[in-house]
């Protein structure tokens, strides 16, 4: 039974997050129905990040178990084998096979054999999320997809300084969605960048890396630093609401369209 | 007859360029039925940069004239004023009028008055195109209507050295298209910067600024560019290819959908 791990990019407009839900179609249920055709066997994938709907992501990690995979065996178009459950299908066939079946909206990236100890959630050491804002008097239709439209010029020096009160280990009690259920709300945030992609108006980018992250909690990071950048909150106010746990004195909620999950990290990293 | 100067941002993918053509819906087609709805009159308009088929644009400049506008006059709601010929709107009315007619794909960023010898197109002393890649194993959903997917790992340093004796006042023939009209050839490239946007697998910027450009200028030097990042030219081959005049020797036309029309400059301007 070899372990598969899948690196995947989607743009999360028309779905209703990675998980299969009953409301709509999810990342989850296309790509194990895509799987399922390349692989003649049903498969059940695991997500690195449970991604809510209309997030994006460029680097999601997704593990699986298969009955009877050759590592990059020379099954020229393994995709094409006869339909017989659990057929040697190659890496590579996994990677192009499942593209062949999966709407445009969703890429395999890459597919490796990994150990079966691997999980894609529980073995992650971290995870950058990139939350992106276009700053500008209008909308842009190069960006409206996966931006949030910000009209006020924001100041994005006092944003990036408000946010390194939140690196380091806190209880981020006061980041997070009501509907989030862990135990434990302490995180390690690792690093926090606000950067411009040039002068107003253009796009920002905030990274947000941290060990792990609970729900909402990148969102609300991004629309509490956007109250920073309009005046409406100082960096002594970030830093008290952090210590007050109180939801209710952080910024809004960021819209999902501005969000992707960018990278998931397994063992030890340095830098970006 | 006061001249109006409008921004325009576009996804040029689905439109057949900037300029109208029979065969298929251009950007100035749609853009001056909408302004023509706004406005009560029918207008005709002059773009910066005659983008073609896929190019999109971040701010594209174009000018009209108007029988009779009032310059931010309090005419709230002015697109919803009656529909008589010539009546006047004002700047805001322009903007937010015009983007309710316009399609999601076009957005009017700015409106303004400007005096009548304006003109988008002659009085523009430079743009900046840029040129986007995205430079991975696979093909990306969140970047592929706006980038050229290049699967090799380019060598940008090379490219951007490379690209250096472009930089200057020259004879650019050999990077421009067979179609290309214009009797003089010769350009001046303020700068060229071809930067990563992160570690590989990441999006890759090619800025091209200059005074003015040939058809396919922009896309022929990336095409070459990208030869240069996979090892087929050499920094001396692109001197000696710019030397020579020969189109031939040059790289391929990079597709269209990676360009964008980012910036146009009016009167004398420094750096980015």
């Amino acid at each position: 039974m070899p372990t598969i791990r899948l690196t995947l990019a989607y743009e999360g407009t028309d779905f209703v997050g990675w998980q299969r839900q009953r409301n709509g179609l999810s990342v989850q249920e296309v790509l194990e129905t895509a799987l399922h055709k390349v692989t003649g066997q049903p498969v059940a994938c695991r997500a690195a990040g449970r991604t809510d709907s209309g997030v994006h992501a460029l680097g999601q990690v997704v593990t699986f178990r298969l009955g009877a995979t050759t590592p990059d065996a020379a099954t020229a178009g393994g995709a094409e084998a006869p339909q017989s459950p659990g057929r040697p299908v190659s890496l590579r066939a996994l990677v192009h096979g499942t593209n062949y079946h999966l709407p445009s909206a969703i890429r395999v990236l890459e597919a490796q054999l990994v150990a079966d100890e691997f999980d894609a959630r529980f073995s992650a050491s971290g995870k950058l999320y990139r939350y992106q804002l276009w700053n500008a008097p209008t909308e842009s239709p190069l960006h409206v997809r996966t931006h949030w439209h910000i009209i006020a010029r924001l100041d994005l020096a006092a944003m990036h300084a408000a946010a390194q009160a939140l690196v380091g280990h806190h209880d981020f009690r006061a980041f997070r969605a009501a509907s989030c259920e862990r135990l434990t709300t302490d995180r390690t945030i690792r690093r926090i960048d606000v950067s411009a992609q040039g002068p107003y108006p253009a796009p920002v980018h905030i990274d947000v890396e941290a060990t792990a992250f609970l729900r909402n909690m990148v969102r609300i990071i991004a629309g509490t630093l956007v109250y920073v950048g309009r005046g409406k909150l100082s960096a002594a106010d970030v830093a008290a609401l952090l210590r007050s746990g109180d939801r209710t004195r952080a910024g809004p909620t960021a819209p999902a369209h501005g969000l992707i999950l960018w990278r998931v990290d397994y063992g030890p990293r340095d830098g970006v």
